[in-house]
């Protein structure tokens, strides 16, 4: 028996054996394109606009509002594309904490066209500082589009959607949120939501790695970023990842199912985890607001920096422990996180993010706490 | 039991058991983030750096030459937007009977920046008029790409990539190929063919969906075209398809291993179906060259254009056959083939494409020539 601990949440999730039971006629038998017109194809066809309904209708949105892609990273780049280029705006307002799907296509449209890039104040807390948000939205009558996550993946805090759509909407400026974090772990009501854009990670939720999701206001007309053949509506070029958006579909559904237990019970293990760091380890912090307005999944915990924790995470490894500094998206490169550099310049700490889900334990808990406690404390 | 025949497999195929068994500990117990350091994001690197030497060597590149992709159609965007971006190509050389993931980047290229677009002319029997393309290399010294596919998806026509490669070095173009239709087809040897991009998809050749491939020649440098984490050596952003990878890999594996028994016996189904449809079938004929320098997978038929063929596709789907009118791409789309009218503008007969696979019989070959017999001679 694997006697790992999995506390990366935030990084991948595990593919419940339930989802992936309703993939596995697509891998086999159901092997048809979407596009073609025979049996085969109809049958992978009824399964994507099946899947496309049911994601449709939990996140109460219009069918046509939802298109699949690869990933969440190709959701991002396709609205920020867009946005410069199909709806002219002239300048993007984004936040230093953006993940780096976010941040380096916005760099990069910087460096591309004429598009202003401004960013949010951060709190000492981590949150957007929403009065200085209103002050750039007041600042310029350029068409703006405002690129804001739900809730950040390293740190965890959240915005309120409503809030800032709300001010968005005020402005007349376009709303897009990266909810990879989010979908599939709190409900969406997107009919009553003022948002324009959302995106989504199947593999975030114990859906599969490589599909994607792209909710478009039915009101914003844009164009693909991908061009081809007219899969999803012209939308999204290339033969549709029948599995990928079966497996989406059935983890969105069971995520919607069991939310109830299933968040407070994941929200019990962090909270767990919070108080007995706090009663066991000297020193320890929190960084962003993790009992406030913050994602139930996430806790990101930072140690002063000296010699027992300069190597923490490959001694976590070593035990059998599974956490990260960051984003898994940056941890490929050796630079620091981007988002704790943001709210903490001075660098004086270590910073380990644990990230839950349904499978975690309190009891895995003390096995973490205890572990730490051992290479700490001595 | 599934008593389809399936003869499209131009447009897709049936996921090997055997490559699918080499993914599942990949959609099972092997979920980990390859971007993550601990040992589950470590077992996942691995895989996909195994998979990236495995294709190298098959096709003998260098991994560092390799990067996955979503699919064909990404990968093909990847290299025609660089190639005007990054590599100040003024000018793109191409066909009218390229894919859609070509012929429609190419079109939004042009409609987007200052690049020139010309065709290079075609011959009857829809080969690429060689003569003409040295013509239009000799035309213009602008920075130029030329962008042929090896294999065309409809009526399998294939350019010799040595010959074009060569022409390109000549005058100092880039030469990017679509090599979807044939890798995993065809052997390949890339350190001694004069081509700087060529493009895969795994479910062509019995591997998974969503999962495609590019091979950027060494001496190339362009940037990526989905920005975010560092993924792929900063080429590819979006957490990695492990799963995916993996079974491209695989599939290419397989494909390559059974080379020489499965293209003999594909070749002979196909050369069978030919004699037989002749033999029995009035009217019938033949795009492309069909026996020529063509891919032993496609056979493009065409009937004359009355009340019985009309409905022909309709007719085989009833009786259980699987054939597509032309790419699979394009069939969602109400248009006919840009292909066929590329090298038939007369627009007078109806064409149906049959693509094989190792699954096929001559057998098979016979039910649906006997199909056709009842459905058109009577």
């Amino acid at each position: 028996m694997d006697k790992r601990i999995y506390f990366d949440n935030a990084a991948t999730t595990a593919l419940d054996p339930v989802v992936l039971e309703a993939m596995m006629p697509y891998l086999t038998e159901k092997f048809g394109n979407p596009s073609s017109i025979y049996s085969y194809g109809r049958e992978s066809r009824m399964a994507v606009e099946n899947a496309r309904k049911s994601v449709a209708k939990i996140l109460n949105a219009r069918p046509a509002e939802i298109f699949f892609t690869s990933c969440g990273t190709e959701s991002n780049n396709t609205i920020l594309t867009a946005a410069v280029r199909d709806l002219q705006c002239k300048r993007i307002i984004t936040s230093h904490i953006e993940h780096h799907a976010v941040t380096h296509t916005v760099e990069y449209l910087d460096e591309l066209d004429s598009v202003k890039i401004e960013y949010v104040h951060l709190l000492p807390n981590g949150h957007i500082d929403i009065s200085h948000l209103e002050k750039l939205l007041l600042s310029s009558t350029d068409k703006t589009l405002v690129s804001l996550m739900h809730a950040n993946n390293e740190i965890g805090n959240m915005i309120d959607l409503h809030e800032v759509g709300t001010l968005c909407k005020k402005y007349n400026a376009y709303f897009h949120s990266d909810t990879v974090q989010t979908v599939g772990h709190f409900p969406f009501d997107l009919r009553n939501t003022p948002v324009d854009f959302i995106t989504a990670s199947a593999h975030k939720f114990h859906g599969p790695k490589g599909c994607g999701m792209l909710f478009i206001n039915e009101h914003v007309r844009i164009k693909p970023f991908i061009h081809g053949g007219s899969q999803e509506r012209n939308m999204r070029a290339g033969t549709e990842n029948v599995y990928g958006i079966v497996g989406f579909a059935k983890a969105l559904e069971m995520a919607t199912e069991n939310y109830l237990a299933e968040s407070e019970h994941v929200r019990k293990v962090k909270y767990y985890m919070h108080d007995e760091l706090q009663k066991h380890i000297h020193n320890v912090g929190f960084n962003g607001d993790p009992l406030g307005r913050s994602n139930y999944t996430v806790l990101s915990v930072s140690f002063p920096k000296n010699d027992k924790t300069g190597m923490l995470l490959f001694n976590l490894d070593i035990h059998n422990i599974c956490a990260s500094s960051g984003s898994a998206c940056s941890s490929g490169a050796d630079a620091g996180s981007h988002v704790i550099s943001a709210i903490h310049p001075q660098d004086d700490q270590v910073t380990v993010r644990f990230s839950f889900c349904k499978y975690n334990t309190t009891k895995e808990v003390d096995t973490v706490v205890s572990t730490l406690k051992e290479l700490l404390n001595n």
